[in-house]
């Protein structure tokens, strides 16, 4: 395939939905959440978020990217506002719902109710798992951090409740989001399965790599 | 697929390497990225991160998190100490190579001859692309935001010139990543090819959603 260059200056004389487009797939595959909240009169917001990133294993703790409070911003306002939010992985079956949920509905219509997903509430915080969700995480809100130079915030959670598929999981922690139906997606609309290439031993120099079991393998070779 | 529940303690409790592979899967599938910096006496630096978000288009920024900066960290002291740094994305072809760069090597040993890729110059600044990589992106060191909870970094920089093949990009700016040969990560050490299950229409409340074709598909159209 022949290769393209865009300086800095082709991509500023870009059509401003275009560039929006070309600069959002450029970050590579990302993970896609639905945020779930709840407000402080009760109702619940589902929305969906593709930078969510790991920052840290002890304490467990993860980031998201929020864009600026110039406009009412609803998941936001309900994680200061209650202290609790969840995030929860989309699969095949659920990613068009998930995707609807980016559409501004009023605080007075649930995402859940709109799109046609269930809420799933847990012992230890007010806000709604995605109950048809592979994997559904809850955390605590620790801190926002503002990035100044345009106006969006670090989200930072930490972890207090995870469920997943059993099977999924293996014997040293590593958990197989393909064999558990999560799925990934590009740019600000595209969505796509997974299939496993590999899995790699820990890199060191002078040492070659050797492939490691996915849990499914293991699982298998204890039978 | 019978589903399990770890609250905080349960996570607290695991043995420490299987909280961290299972904690680095929870955020979902990811980014995976080779990092091209040249130190202040000009050798070249390769390594692997996972973590880059997109941080806005205009102007187009992108992100990542790097650890805390308690050992010598070459990549972070090399895009400090020259301003300058490349983002290049992983395919099957090379991510092998791209997983071995994570390897403690020595500042004389560049990670480019250490695993067998190609370094490419460009014009604008001094840090080397991958001449393997599908997509490579040229960046502008802006900033470091500390992140006081856990001592991690968020490096921003401006991208200001980006390579990637002509085909793979729509006439709406959207790239397509799969076209491109991009491919995804979980955990700290799975890689994953990726499928496609659809590019949706922006959301708008009480209308369906469409779908939209990928640029190959508008590409055999014009044809």
């Amino acid at each position: 395939m022949h290769q393209k260059r865009l300086d800095a200056q082709a991509i500023q004389n870009m059509e401003q939905r275009h560039r929006t487009a070309f600069i959002n797939t450029l970050s590579g595959f990302k993970s896609i959440n639905l945020c779930g909240t709840i407000d402080s009169e009760g109702r619940y917001n589902l929305a969906p978020f593709s930078s969510v990133v790991h920052l840290g294993a002890n304490p467990a703790l993860m980031g998201f990217i929020m864009r600026p409070i110039t406009v009412s911003r609803h998941t936001y306002e309900n994680i200061v506002a209650t202290g609790y939010y969840t995030l929860n992985h989309l699969s095949s079956d659920i990613y068009k719902q998930g995707h609807q949920c980016a559409a501004r509905y009023d605080r007075e219509q649930s995402e859940f109710e709109q799109v046609g997903l269930k809420p799933k509430l847990g012992d230890l915080h007010p806000a709604p798992y995605v109950e048809e969700s592979p994997i559904q995480i809850g955390l605590q809100f620790e801190s926002s951090i503002p990035i100044p130079i345009n106006g969006t915030l670090l989200m930072i959670g930490r972890i207090i409740e995870v469920f997943f598929p059993e099977q999924a999981m293996g014997a040293d922690g590593f958990l197989d989001l393909e064999m558990a139906g999560s799925i990934t997606c590009s740019g600000l609309e595209a969505y796509h399965q997974t299939q496993k290439l590999g899995r790699l031993s820990y890199a060191k120099p002078d040492q070659a790599l050797s492939e490691l079991a996915f849990p499914a393998a293991s699982h298998s070779n204890k039978d």
